[in-house]
């Protein structure tokens, strides 16, 4: 058996999210899966690196399978280029070591997510940016995240949905860079794992900092409190953007 | 009677293009005067700088209309923003002299063209840019580019829909940028007017030079020869974006 790894972009708009839902709800698993057995003629289970939310766009998600088939990477490819639709992309498609796992291999993932930090809000950009017409103070959003970098124990962070609640809620974020370019606002997160909405909680903490409701250094507080009522709202979905998965070479 | 200025973004993928069709189809302009007529409480006739086909965007098109009303602009600019749908927004409102007509005083406009050259294709770009595989000599797309700009008659470049031609063929094109950014290939270019679809037969024949089926010189015999049998297919409307219409203070 071949194992073979798909690196996918998807804009979310239009999906309920990455993973197979019951009742047959547009997902990007189950478009994916529904290509692959239409071009290999063979049953597929399909392993992502991890769900996205409703809404959650991709630039580089991925995914692995083992098959029969014989077909090259490059063919592949092609054909499941021309049997998904325009929203979801196939960017790559290699064979990699039977021990690979899409979800357990992962070492880190990078997550985006868009403020558009004007008024009025925007047409061409509604999609895939949170429209925040007020204003933030970006120096000190910076240096609130300083207090995220690290490992730590993310409770506080973690969405209160009891069946997807982590026993081991410590994370390591390696990486938590603001820019602000023209109107827009890119937070990159970069860590070894997110608990459930952690990104979206951790950018509805950051926006209470830069509209000036929280000090800087009260992340400290809400970090080690552990607690999600600590924190600030929950960030909207469709302002986040999968930007990568890294594994070991 | 005030008269009114308006700026407008929206993303043209679900509509029939700019102007009000027959049939109750969605166009900007309906949905527009809709949102006019409901906050303003009277009949409006908004008149935009020129149409744009279906499926083209714009970032900065403009209209304008003649009111009894004494709302404020920026009231009536956040009366808009809340009664339009998503992929439509008001950029700006203001007051303007009584002669101001959006199409018979405007100067210049500048559309962009953008090309997404890679294989494979993009999930998230889709809607906005051009799917082109293929190797292209963006050097040799720039030396064309130099023929078309400057005063010539555009014939060659007009659709030929006999509903929409002009008598007048004769455009100054002041200017044609061609710049590559990673993947993203932009064609800006900026005209007293464009002829229909003259941007569009402008870049579908840039295309023809850029995967070297015509030598960059070929342009000049093309734009001189006034029969639109010789320029290249007119590119996809979903790449195309009107950026802005510029007036005299």
């Amino acid at each position: 058996m071949r194992n073979i790894k798909l690196t996918i972009e998807y804009d979310g708009t239009d999906f309920k999210g990455w993973q197979i839902q019951g009742k047959g709800e547009r997902t990007v698993q189950a478009e994916i899966t529904r290509a692959l057995e239409l071009i290999l003629s063979e049953r597929i289970t399909l392993v992502g690196s991890g769900r996205t939310d409703s809404g959650v766009h991709a630039l580089g998600q991925t995914a692995n399978f083992h098959t029969q088939s014989t077909l090259n990477a490059e063919r592949l490819q092609k054909a499941l280029n021309a049997n998904l639709p325009p929203d979801i992309a196939i960017i790559n498609v290699e064979d990699v070591p039977d021990r690979f796992h899409a979800q357990n291999s992962a070492k880190y993932k990078t997550y985006r997510y868009t403020i558009l930090n004007r008024d009025p809000r925007s047409a061409l950009e509604y999609r895939r940016s949170l429209y925040y017409p007020f204003p933030l103070n970006v120096s000190a959003m910076k240096a609130a995240a300083k207090f995220i970098i690290g490992k730590h124990d993310f409770r506080t962070f973690q969405a209160t949905d009891p069946r997807r609640k982590e026993r081991d809620t410590v994370r390591a974020v390696t990486g938590l860079t603001i820019k602000k370019t023209g109107d827009l606002i890119h937070i990159d997160v970069t860590a070894n794992g997110f608990l459930y909405k952690m990104v979206r909680n951790i950018v509805g903490t950051l926006l209470e900092v830069g509209g000036g409701r929280r000090a800087p250094s009260d992340i400290q507080k809400i970090l080690h409190g552990k607690n999600r009522v600590l924190a600030g709202e929950t960030a909207k979905p469709h302002a986040l953007t999968l930007l990568c998965v890294e594994y070991d070479k």
